[in-house]
């Protein structure tokens, strides 16, 4: 690097990208003490303190916007960067596997594109399809069957300590013929399940994930277990036959969830019998899952045998016509393309951190577009309403406004996104929750207006094949005033604005769930003034008129 | 251990059992010369200089003898066993895995028995049938489709430099549209295979085991390559349908052959396809292999992971009917009660490495049975007949003589074993052939009558459901005078019995291949003389007359 740039980053870390980002000069890079203290994180393994993940998000002094990562990671293990603090090189790393050696090829091969994307506006950076242009054509022949989606789920009822994925409290661990005692707080339990499902039919969601569904939750995870589930063999209280009709009879559609606690080896052995479980009870996509130290033993996430091991995944989705969101792999390069049916990821620090560990900061969502969002579609789970009092913890809090958690729906993109709050807090707030119900998730333009990481974004959205606009606007822990011009609109048409914003007294710390919306009519030319609240956000949609 | 006992030990390596033993005082134990000359095994990791592999015999000064061992080797690393030089004692030692852990288990649990057979007479040790009673009943509800079975193969060629596993001399890295360039020299071709067909067919032989059927072998050993094979896909001159129904026409069945390179997780992943293959053309039986180091990498061959990996095979095996030969898995423990498909292992020093190596010593054979084969059935792969002048390297012979290979049939129980030699060299010497055309491989009684590690065996069987008798007597390089007493048949009857022994001047190093046939009238009471050449041996057939 030609100056000592300011770097947003995580560590460079050979299992987990769930990091907070630290922003700091890259001469100033270590990681040391965040990896020692990012104990809600299951599984880091970070040998070097001055080793940091891609996508790497920089700025130079004169206002040059720099991000380096790669493409298409295939059959190769994810590449770190090691900062000299000296020359202020950027050392390319390797995640190694199980015997110390980073990679086993076949020669002719090649390996994954080095990327760098620079531009002296940082929307270019978010505008650059680079990667995506980098990766190979899709593989997957007939793709009639992959549609975007969006759900809401059994899960931050979970996340939140108010149900269980266990459905005993006690580890199945008292012989083969002893019964699990029921705990009575599982969530995935069939009335439970139903209500979800009437709550999706009712409000146009077409999918209700389903986690701790599959036996095993007792005693999955810490003890580096090889077999702990068989992804088909339903808990005594979740009815997979009448949920897979019901279901069905209501228009929506359940999501497979495949916890694999690490133990790929185990997954491997069951995908196809997993698969076809899908395919019997109409699950058309899989959330999968990797919490854990990885099977085989030694290897990481990030790995070459784990790389390949996603891929195989995906490419056995494909084939039973499966859509797949993968939790806790590497971090994506653009795969999506050869794959389409891999619609999303996680390998990022989510809104879930804000349910059990001290949280995301509020700039934390103005840095993912710049950083983890550049290798393709993160399942981020925003949506939450009730940003209080939702833990047993009383100091966690989400650390967003109401409006903020809106406008992430335009500002992240993602193919299969959830509205994760509890479906009660939804139906105490239809007024807000309209935006959710009417934000898409398919699009064919966007427009990045203001971008600056770790700032501020306000992003707009072109609905795929209608006319119908939607804008997001975010902002890290300071209020801002936007303007939003409306040239992008067609001349001559009319449509319904809706603006939903921060109350006048908002702010993510004292009063978070404080919002208002107003509804104009919007034409070619217009300027929307934008205010966000400290730590908050604005959601717009712009429908047209008949 | 209460003195310095004479042991019988192959050095405890992580991941193979094929060391020449070694017999010494406990105290004089090291294996490392042995470790490091011994070249001709593949992957060989014994970081232990003391460290033995069980089955451990050993001999008293006083002429006890004492054989340590272990049952049912499940979920649990293979024990080998540390000498303490000057204590005498035997530390257990678990093979550790890819991170140098022993084992993970779920409590309750129980780990495989240790055992330790005791007596004053070295017969005893062979008719010990503790560590098949330590193990479960069988788990194969019907085995009405398991049955003994003698075979040739398309193997020996290869072993012996006359033809290759592979297709073609280049590997297969000239591009994915690179057509292979055939060597000419393949031993798995259509026609051959329909020679040892026929020669199966007209001998009475039920099986031809077929190697280096499937692509792959131009590059398959020494890289750690995950993915080498399929299991499905022949080579261009192997014709698997034309043969199947040929083989079925003759009566015959072809043996599957399925070779990992090591690579157990690649070999997981397709087993249900390789297993509905040999469903599919009429193959009953399998061959594994596990030559080369192990991927899981960093995982062993006898490690906890690999064990069950093998017995994820044997149930897999048996869920499509299919018989199994594990070759390079770990040591047996008694688990052929538990999956009785499981008919046998290699897991020791065979026969091949006369092939390819310096070969086994004549007194080699006299040991595997109070050693590899305590825990059960071994794939030894006699019946070579010409033995001298069959290498390109003209040093290398069998150290055997030809009557001495006929004796290894009822010396080593299999339920599956080889006729290993090719067919011109059987049909060259059709009286000698008629004795393994004769012995069976079920039998319902055994009599160990002369036994002494390392010297010398004597062994009657009787075939199952017949009143019929074989006996087969060994020796090292010593020659010996045995008498036979026929006190074992039933009073009244006659049988015709016919003693294949070494010819008058027959020795294992300059004369092995003189042999002579003496056919006699045999009944009850009767004493036959057995007469040994140094490494010589003898094989008797008395059968019922009518």
């Amino acid at each position: 690097m030609a100056g000592d740039h300011k770097a947003f980053w995580i560590p460079g870390d050979f299992d987990t990208n769930e990091y907070p980002y630290t922003v700091c000069k890259l001469s100033e890079v270590d990681n040391s003490e965040l990896v020692r203290s990012s104990t809600s994180i299951a599984v880091r393994v970070a040998p070097d303190p001055q080793a940091v993940q891609t996508p790497l998000m920089m700025k130079t002094s004169d206002g040059l916007y720099l991000n380096l990562h790669e493409a298409a990671l295939v059959n190769y293990p994810a590449m770190q960067l090691h900062v000299d603090h000296k020359s202020l090189a950027l050392l390319t790393s390797l995640v190694p596997d199980a015997v110390g050696n980073k990679a086993y090829l076949h020669a002719p091969f090649a390996t994954p594109w080095r990327t760098l994307i620079v531009s002296d506006k940082a929307a270019d950076i978010l505008s650059s399809r680079l990667i995506l242009n980098l990766n190979e054509p899709s593989r997957v022949g007939d793709s009639s069957w992959i549609h975007p989606m969006k759900f809401v789920g059994v899960w931050w009822e979970m996340q939140t300590g108010r149900s269980t994925w266990n459905y005993s409290d006690y580890p199945d661990s008292l012989g083969a013929d002893a019964k699990l005692i029921p705990n009575g707080r599982h969530g995935a339990n069939t009335t439970n399940v139903k209500r979800y499902i009437d709550f999706a039919a009712s409000n146009q969601i077409p999918g209700v994930l389903v986690e701790g569904w599959n036996t095993g939750w007792e005693d999955w995870f810490g003890n580096w277990k090889e077999n702990v589930f068989d992804f088909v063999s339903p808990y005594p209280d979740f009815d997979v036959r009448e949920l897979s009709s019901y279901a069905a009879s209501k228009g929506v559609q359940l999501i497979m969830h495949n916890e694999t606690s690490g133990s790929a080896t185990n997954y491997e052995r069951q995908m196809d019998t997993a698969f076809r479980f899908m395919n019997r009870f109409g699950y058309h996509s899989v959330k999968t899952g990797y919490v854990g130290k990885i099977i085989p033993r030694g290897e990481h996430h990030d790995g070459q045998w784990m790389v390949n091991h996603y891929l195989r995944v995906a490419q056995k989705a494909a084939q039973y016509h499966v859509m797949l969101d993968a939790h806790e792999p590497v971090r994506p390069t653009g795969l999506q393309r050869t794959y389409p049916n891999w619609l999303a990821c996680e390998a990022g620090r989510g809104n879930e951190y804000n349910a059990f560990s001290d949280g995301n900061s509020p700039a934390h969502e103005t840095i993912m577009p710049f950083t983890r969002m550049i290798g393709g579609p993160m399942d981020y789970t925003p949506g939450i309403f009730r940003i209080k009092n939702y833990s047993s913890v009383p100091v966690r809090q989400v650390h967003t406004t109401l409006a903020k958690q809106l406008a992430l729906y335009v500002v992240f993109f993602s193919p299969l996104q959830m509205a994760a709050d509890l479906p009660e807090n939804y139906v105490a707030r239809p007024d807000a929750f309209q935006f959710i119900r009417d934000v898409p998730l398919d699009w064919d333009t966007t427009l990045i207006r203001e971008a600056e990481p770790g700032e501020y974004l306000l992003i707009v959205r072109k609905e795929r094949g209608k006319d119908n606009w939607f804008a997001g606007a975010i902002t890290n822990e300071k209020a801002r005033n936007l303007r939003l011009r409306l040239d992008f609109l067609p001349a001559g048409k009319k449509f319904a604005m809706r603006i939903y914003q921060d109350g006048k007294e908002a702010d993510w710390k004292n009063n978070p769930e404080s919002y208002q919306i107003l509804e104009r009519e919007a034409k070619q030319g217009m300027e929307v003034p934008i205010s966000l609240a400290p730590g908050g956000g604005a959601a717009i949609s712009i429908i047209e008129m008949p």
